[in-house]
């Protein structure tokens, strides 16, 4: 038993706590649930009670000699924040190809100079379990550092057997042994490997026949992602590979209509997924269709700033009523940022969503985009106490003031992780 | 006396040195000077030698004993960031505004509630000079997280002459106080005043006649600064601003071309500005002056972000021949950020630079356009110890790992005033 653990004063305490269950939509994302001047009780890393710092106080008059007490001092105190999509886990870096492109050089110049995604895919190839897990390991400290407590980490740059399993495996062995929550994806599809190009159909049967079953078997995933994506994979494929992983138990997702739209909103809500990612180009009737599904929006606007490409219409698609949330995407290629803050920035000023619409799609619809809505995402009785104060004292403020990262105090169940006193 | 200050082991010490002396242009951004396993050897606040840690060793293999050492450990040493362009010293905040124009409210409902410029305006005017230094004071508190130890401030938010005194003596007493060197520029031609509107020569008289005697007797700015844009003020308004200033000695700055191409750029060359502002619109032809009467273009990627303007056009204007500077533009209506990190990342995103022509813009360019490049914005014998290590090994990657802050300690005249260790 350890000491429980009291954090008072908090100018706002944006619980995000509501009667409703699931994914939020419409004005239900404009709910932060903000208690002021107010309050958490932890006991053993679970959050017991959200009140009043009064309340509080009164309702553990008899057990505050043996509280430990962090006092907020009037700053903005909310949930961790969840990343529900990223590529944390990959070898190497790309420094040099960001340069070169820079200075001029063509598409084929930098291929032609090893680079690209088959340039990590190598490097992530080379790399051995504890080099990756090392070099994963410090990414997700500076994730931690940003006020992120959950995050989603996804397998595909191996792309053949072996390297996938490597990245799941790091993946469960940071699960164990960082601090952060790390949940699962496998997806062995995210790009087609040079030595099956023109022959998709071979490679979407060898994974499905023989990665699936090895992955469930050893229970290194918990949703199934594809690059729906012309000239990559097509919806039909992309399909059959989601399909496959359902009879697993693995839970659909999609990268969809991230360059030209290719019905990838409309797989989406088909197969049931949970959340389709990107979305840049998803049509009308795709959008229709996932608020129809409840499938969550999993929108990423630090990718669409780096590529230079217009953000998706975040803005259009709560008016539609489909449930977003939104993620780095950190990867080497086009997002490598670890920034939540920064995410929920560019989600207000350039997909203009409120700042309470882009702090709800960065923690509770962020949450349930990984299934995790039940631990956290929210300050609830129950929950795991992931815990942020920031240095501001309005919510408003960590949208506005835009570019810093104002976080100061992070609890990861319960235990301080960061302290930037 | 104090201890000398040995910073030893950097894995690139970017010195920015050169033989040329004055604004960078072309070729001659991309010349970082770095130094593989460099050293810094510092007394009584000021570079007293740059060289190769071997080298410094064996030169000062005497006093090694009695020096202060840092070790860098392999990670990346630059100058000090300079911050050519902000208007830092404000009242109150607008947050609530960003929520209500993210809400869908128009720019009359905002004025109506008593939001946009004249809302600072009226704030600055009412804060008393205490409250500006404080509130002022934690901002640049901000800056020298973000590895800025130079920043240019400009008065602006009075538009009468007691609130511009007040906004400018507050400059003084930070210059005095703060670790930041502060450097103070008088904008009393930011806005028209409301009581002014259609009255816009009577303004100008005013400021020529009672506000620019009194700065220049109480020495309070070093530069002079206008709004030249449609509706604000005229290109000969500007220019008979700026040409009283210069009698004065304060030297000419001019926001130029922002919102739509107005001879601004052209004007700068022509009065001889030391640089010129934003530039979004700047017509072909004021860029082709600009690099003929060597004008600074001061560019502002992260107004134009928040904004969701088209960036201005970088890459064009260093092909031209214009040297480039970049900044935050801080101000609490259009960029309320102090980050400089942030601002190098969108001048490569955004605006093409590479990551070595965005470090120069950030640093010797930025001290070139506050006349500060004696002592500051590069390392090099004789200048001032600002120094920041970073938490990366190669320059390139503060550019390509976007939107985190990679500052680990900050030197200020060769007191460390910033060690997130
Ligand atoms: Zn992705
Ligand atoms: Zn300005």
């Amino acid at each position: 038993m350890t000491k429980p653990l009291w954090i008072k004063n908090a100018s706002q305490l944006v619980t995000l706590a509501s009667e409703q269950q699931g994914p939020r939509s419409k004005e239900a994302m404009s709910n932060l649930g903000i208690i002021e001047n107010g309050s958490i009780w932890i006991e053993n890393g679970l959050i017991e009670a959200v009140a009043t710092t009064e309340e509080i106080k009164q309702r553990y008059e008899n057990r505050l000699h043996e509280a430990e007490i962090f006092d907020a001092n009037h700053l903005l105190v909310t949930p961790g924040l969840v990343d529900p999509h990223t590529h944390v886990v990959y070898g190497g870096s790309r420094e040099r190809e960001f340069e070169m492109r820079l200075e001029g050089a063509t598409y084929m110049e930098i291929m032609n100079a090893g680079g690209g995604i088959h340039a990590t895919a190598r490097m992530t190839r080379e790399a051995s379990e504890m080099e990756l897990f090392e070099q994963t390991s410090r990414r997700l400290n500076s994730f931690l550092q940003h006020g992120v407590t959950t995050i989603e980490g996804k397998s595909g740059y191996g792309m053949d057997l072996e390297t996938e399993l490597k990245q799941l495996r790091v993946m469960k062995k940071l699960q164990k042994e960082h601090q952060i929550d790390l949940v699962p994806t496998f997806m062995g599809a995210h790009a087609v490997p040079p030595e099956y190009r023109g022959k998709e159909e071979q490679f979407v049967d060898l994974l499905i026949e023989e990665m699936l079953p090895i992955i469930a078997k050893e229970k290194l995933a918990e949703f199934n992602d594809v690059f729906c994506e012309k000239g990559v994979y097509t919806p039909e494929q992309s399909e059959r590979i989601l399909e496959a992983g359902k009879k697993y138990g693995l839970i659909p997702k999609i990268h969809a209509d991230e360059i030209e739209p290719y019905r990838g909103a409309e797989l989406a809500a088909k197969v049931g997924a949970i959340s389709a990612e990107h979305l840049l180009k998803a049509s009308d009737h795709g959008i229709e269709m996932m608020a129809k599904a409840g499938v969550i929006a999993c929108l990423l606007p630090a990718t669409a700033l780096y590529l230079r490409e217009e953000a998706a219409k975040g803005r259009k698609m709560i008016d539609a009523g489909v449930p977003v949330a939104i993620s780095t995407d950190c990867n080497p290629g086009s997002s490598p940022t670890t920034s939540m803050p920064l995410v929920m920035n560019l989600a207000c000023i350039t997909m203009r969503l409120t700042p309470a619409e882009a702090l709800t799609a960065a923690t509770y619809n962020a949450a349930c985009a990984i299934n995790r809505q039940d631990v956290a995402g929210s300050l609830e009785k129950g929950k795991q106490a992931d815990i942020v104060v920031w240095n501001v004292k309005d919510y408003r403020e960590l949208q506005y003031l835009f570019g810093v990262n104002h976080v100061k105090s992070v609890w990861k169940k319960g235990v301080k992780v960061v302290s930037n006193e």
